[in-house]
């Protein structure tokens, strides 16, 4: 590790969790926090500056100022308009760069660490600083898939990796054979809801998380958390599997034993 | 053409615009209704069978007895729970054949095709009979995409073919470079309504529906109508682009109408 750990902030609690582990490491840390994205709670008790999305000139200076030599962005970022976006001279040169890859998260975020390691800071993934939440292979809880289920599994691999081929999505839902949904940016919740309306089977139903086949490993990987093992209950589904290696599993524990609970399987898969 | 036109009629009005357009070019007709899937006016004053969907002997039968020599499959049928579908064992022996390919639309609908010739009857496509449906190339309309709306179009064709590769959906919308929702069995209508809410720009916004790449032309087509027009411009979206020489458009005068009223392009694209 070199200097001061940057944590650039989205949504969410994942970002207060990385900035736990590097100070249990002994590393100090610094939250790059971002107006309209971040939780305010995550900077209670951080050096921290906020930054509008666009100022990506103001936003270096920052991590600069602060002494920071590697970083790690990390939690769900809403994609702002293109008034809201109101980019700096900065930006407006990565924008430039990034093109039409703009338009794909990953194409979009693989140019934000382009350009972060052009400025030199090393670009580390949450699972570099979190080792535990990268998700293994195998059954997080006593359930496991049923023959039907492996099947649904295979068939939402083959369509998750296709739309991630071109930049959309990293989840479908899988019903016995039948796609019921996909997605693109409604997220993870939405997908779970609507698919629960479009059931047709008594049993069944798979949720599939993968991360696209070219994703810059070391941003927005696939998560899941008791969060999601709860909506797939309520939604009368089987189970989870998600990508062993390429996704997140927020407190496992925790995710077994909601699964347990639940009655339903969350299950790590390695894709060929 | 030989003897009478055996019309296999899904839900909506396209069933009762081929019986008609059969009889205009002198030919008869018989529908092949099925039970919780036909509109029931599809029958009124033609000559009939209503059948359940599993039945296929009985089907098959049917047509025979009533001297069909070529069958159209037209019209959209919700796909029954393996509850609901009770094969008898014709409908058994098909679905051994058609294995794995259930599980997909153009799959299923490959395999039937391939049941109803093998049984001897051929097997024409709604645009044989009913060719001023077939999409043209170019505006339907006053209104033509801007540049903006052709870069959505041709983002949209991508994502479109690759899902329809794995046999998912043909539909997305993109705005502005951003695929806002694409479909799975939900339907064109759903997809619309969901993406309406998901809207970032204050313009642009295209619903693009593409044929899958390996799909049986003669079933299945994408279809537009005035209704479809009219959910567009209700989202406030920009336009609609459909695959020139693979999808349908009914009523085109109409069509071209509505979107003239309502300020909204559509537009036959050619897909590479």
């Amino acid at each position: 590790m070199s200097g001061k750990l940057g944590v650039l902030a989205g949504g969410g609690p994942l970002p207060a969790l990385v900035v736990a582990a590097a100070r249990a490491r002994g590393q100090d840390a610094f939250v790059l926090a971002f107006e309209g994205q971040t939780d305010p709670g995550t900077v209670m008790g951080v050096e921290h500056a906020w930054v509008r999305l666009g100022h990506m000139a103001e936003a270096f200076a920052r991590l600069r100022a602060a002494g920071v030599g590697e970083v790690c962005l990390i939690g769900p970022m809403r994609r702002p308009t293109v008034a809201e976006l109101r980019p700096d001279w900065r930006a407006m040169q990565a924008l430039a760069r990034i093109g039409k890859q703009y338009f794909g998260d990953d194409g979009l975020l693989s140019g934000v660490v382009r350009e972060l390691e052009g400025e030199g800071f090393r670009v580390v993934g949450v699972h570099d600083v979190l080792t535990a939440l990268l998700a293994r292979a195998g059954n997080y809880a006593r359930h496991a898939p049923s023959p039907e289920d492996e099947a649904d599994i295979a068939r939402g691999i083959a369509v998750v990796q296709a739309l991630g081929r071109v930049d959309v999505g990293q989840a479908a839902i899988v019903e016995r054979g039948v796609v019921l949904g996909v997605e693109a940016i409604e997220g993870t919740d939405a997908l779970i809801a609507r698919c629960a309306a479009l059931r047709r089977e008594p049993q069944g139903g798979v949720l599939v998380k993968m991360a696209k086949p070219q994703q810059e490993r070391r941003v927005d990987l696939p998560t899941i958390g008791m969060r999601t093992v709860d909506a797939i209950a309520e939604a009368g589904f089987a189970g989870i599997a998600i990508e062993a290696g390429r996704s997140l599993v927020v407190d496992a524990a925790a995710v077994g034993a909601a699964a347990d609970a639940r009655g339903v399987f969350v299950f790590g898969v390695s894709a060929a």
